[in-house]
């Protein structure tokens, strides 16, 4: 019998068997002033969760029940939460902490905090107990990493928004995207088609660069002003100079993977901001590729609790429904749903839902 | 007996012989209506100037004379130039045409203009003519790309502002160095000494990164606030994620290199702008490396017309004084200064004088 409160949650066992899914119990740190407890309701699956289970991104904590786009219901907030009422529904995404106090956490770039904390896998300090995720029956999260859902976004469409949303809408905002600027959004995937969504949202002009044509169709459906397919011959010739903003969701950086071909696409001192991590180790880039337009390159990491709260005010007002394929959760549908997200078959984000089933009502 | 005017130059006839410096004439380019034809009392000698004629940045066209950081008189201008008077002191950098009619040059951006031309080594189009640079009697330019020198500035020290101060110079103003903002100059060269003496000129808490401590007083004595070597261990460490901006002009990034230290000095989305130009190849990055700050790593390419004018400006106003060695111009002594800059023996900037002496009054 553990001294902490418990929760139950589906865990992978290691890395190598990253496929097998095992409900299990598990120890909950205590429950703070600031905490918020949420009977989860549905959670989306990241590609953050395939990395990290099957090892990609290095030594983990085992076992794991990851999943860090949450939705469900307060039920209990701590005696000093202003934030959150209880028995409303609510949003947790891939963080859960930080210090508040510093510099960072002070304007805004709490996602940049030094001592921020993942919302699965990070190591409680004072129990040592490694936090879990939103595979579980419930999650307790300080109430800064907890987001009330407007009610015009459906759960299961406003879950995936807490991570793939709020990390391509971010970059969106902090880097002008609006009317009269002219953005491109790199591969059309979970993050893609919400970079898609929201820069359409913002009003700026938008463009999808893929590998192929294969989503073209989908792009346009998502309200993309046009589409470029690097497999084409002088694919950026039309472009040059013309773009403010890339937002890169590509995840791997691999063989013919030109860098120079996309950065040649921005206006002066524009912007490839990537927000999608490969799993391979380096980009290399000639300095010179730079030069002729004086553009940047850099990273976007998540995003601060007022643009999730921005992000959600937006969806709501104008409606944007993420493209999303909900599953029932279960040890089995979580191990084949992994595998096709593993394996990019996926339009455009899973939802698990049904957790009353799995875990009680 | 050729059908062009012509000039006279100290040029190099190939890359293989780029210490030897022949006092040639040369064809000039027809003078235009809005050109202005200066005898040149002064030029800088530039780190271009050596990757040139030493055939490190490619091929180019060779006899060649090389310098573009000239102070000269006006002695002729065109019946359609505004932007100087004959008979005033002017200066000429690095670039000196662009189509003034695209985007880019109607937002003072014309170093970006695609259709740019330097001021040697570019081929004029309607003639085949190479132009060539301030190792010369004279130099032809369009008006766009003349400054007039304030008096309070003396030539010997105006002349490298054309290039290494402009070079330095823009990405500061442009990425916001001011009060209240600290800035990081990578490398104290002939760009890097003017990177310090504008920055703190524009009010920013200014540091100078370098290799050793070899260069630290000289650093201070340019006003720098702080210093930092990175042979020292743990450099970087009572400095993390407080820099906003980060100049480089460093012209190498060659083995032990290692660009994820100085990405972590900076803030939340910092940049590490780019200005000297290595001549090999490629930059190796981690995208991991831009993850924990959002920060961005770029480059700038001089500074426009309007950028020019403000740094003189802003020079004459706070007196700021170039480190200049000056040598009289000659065959031989250009051959000497060419190997010395090479090696880089030069504190922290070269400017070729006594003009009269070797083409006449």
């Amino acid at each position: 019998m553990s001294k902490y409160d418990q929760f139950t949650g589906f865990q992978v066992h290691s890395p190598d068997t990253w496929t097998t899914f095992h409900k299990n119990k598990f120890d909950v740190q205590p429950f703070g002033d600031h905490d918020v407890e949420i009977k989860i309701e549905c959670c989306g699956v990241c590609s953050s969760d395939v990395h990290t289970i099957s090892g990609g991104w290095g030594d983990q904590k085992f076992p794991l029940a990851v999943g860090h786009e949450i939705v469900g219901k307060a039920i209990r907030v701590g005696p000093k939460v202003t934030l959150v009422k209880e028995g409303e529904r609510v949003g947790v995404g891939a963080q859960s902490w930080s210090c508040l106090e510093c510099r960072q956490c002070k304007s805004d770039n709490e996602t940049y905090c030094p001592k921020q904390m993942d919302t699965f896998g990070a190591v409680w300090p004072d129990t040592g107990i490694v936090n879990q995720g939103g595979y579980s029956s419930h999650v307790r999260t300080h109430e800064h990493w907890v987001f009330p859902i407007p009610e015009a976004i459906p759960s299961a469409l406003a879950a995936p928004m807490m991570c793939a949303g709020i990390t391509s809408y971010s970059p969106l905002v902090r880097n002008g995207a609006g009317p009269g600027k002219k953005v491109a959004i790199v591969g059309l995937g979970g993050l893609g088609h919400f970079g898609v969504l929201f820069s359409k949202a913002l009003g700026a002009e938008t463009w999808v660069i893929s590998r192929s044509h294969s989503k073209e169709a989908d792009a346009k459906a998502m309200g993309a002003d046009g589409f470029l397919a690097t497999q084409d011959k002088d694919w950026n010739k039309d472009h040059l100079m013309t773009f403010d903003l890339i937002v890169s969701t590509a995840n791997s950086f691999g063989e013919g993977f030109d860098l120079a071909a996309y950065l040649a696409l921005l206006d002066v001192h524009g912007k490839w901001v990537s927000v999608g991590l490969p799993e391979e180790a380096n980009l290399t880039i000639k300095p010179q590729s730079f030069m002729s337009n004086g553009c940047l390159i850099g990273a976007s990491h998540l995003g601060s609790r007022k643009e999730m709260l921005a992000m959600l005010k937006l969806a709501a007002e104008k409606g944007i429904k993420s493209w999303v394929e909900t599953v029932p959760i279960s040890a089995e549908n979580l191990s084949t749903t992994v595998q096709r997200l593993h394996k990019n078959d996926v339009k455009y984000r899973f939802t698990m839902v049904d957790y009353d089933a799995a875990f009680g009502a």
